[in-house]
């Protein structure tokens, strides 16, 4: 398979609030590391300038991943599902994902019927 | 930390249509296989049979993965993330995840501006 055509992010399929989800897995360790949303635009400026950029919901505005914190995403690689409905972008992490400074959102299990902490925030 | 409470599948954040994204990542090799839907039900019927248990949006039904195809995923281990508004499971997938009969949906890179397909069906 060596087909390759022009990524046009207008092709993707966006919901009805013109979003995508975003799964984002660390490039080197192979996590799961947290799942934010993407518009037409952050999708463009993501590849555009290899900083991760989400929309988010709550402010509405370009949610650039550690402007504030320094917790960026350095884009390695963007991967489009076979529904054209979801992405996943492949990052090298800096810092905590979580905004509760632990390495990765998804800290918590569910075992025999408990909810379980796997993870502490980073020092 | 090793608080545990226990877990309630009404107490996460569902969509305005009572679903909340799945991402399916394969245990052993971390691959990032797919990401679909689940409503409470659907997650409640993942935990008690250990089969993963999707819900259709094109069809309104549950849909118990690889239930025609014989691609089943055994659950392994299932995270919330700190929003309660996203699961990942951790699955032991068998044969190819996609319905294209690749291994992982996210089968097609951007690159140089360029969609590139990285996997073949499997044999």
């Amino acid at each position: 398979m060596s087909s390759s055509v022009a990524f046009d992010a207008s092709s993707l399929k966006f919901n009805e609030a013109g979003l995508i989800p975003a799964i984002a897995q660390d490039e080197n360790t192979g996590e799961v590391l947290m799942m934010a949303w993407m518009n037409q635009s952050a999708i463009e400026k993501t590849l555009e300038t290899r900083r991760v950029t989400y929309w988010s919901r709550s402010r509405q505005s370009f949610w650039i991943k550690g402007e504030s914190s320094g917790h960026v995403q350095e884009l390695v690689d963007l991967r489009v599902d076979c529904d054209r409905d979801c992405l996943l972008v492949f990052v090298r992490q800096t810092g905590p994902a979580c905004h509760t400074n632990r390495r990765s959102c998804f800290y918590t299990a569910v075992r025999d019927g408990d909810e379980v902490e796997l993870m502490a925030p980073m020092a």
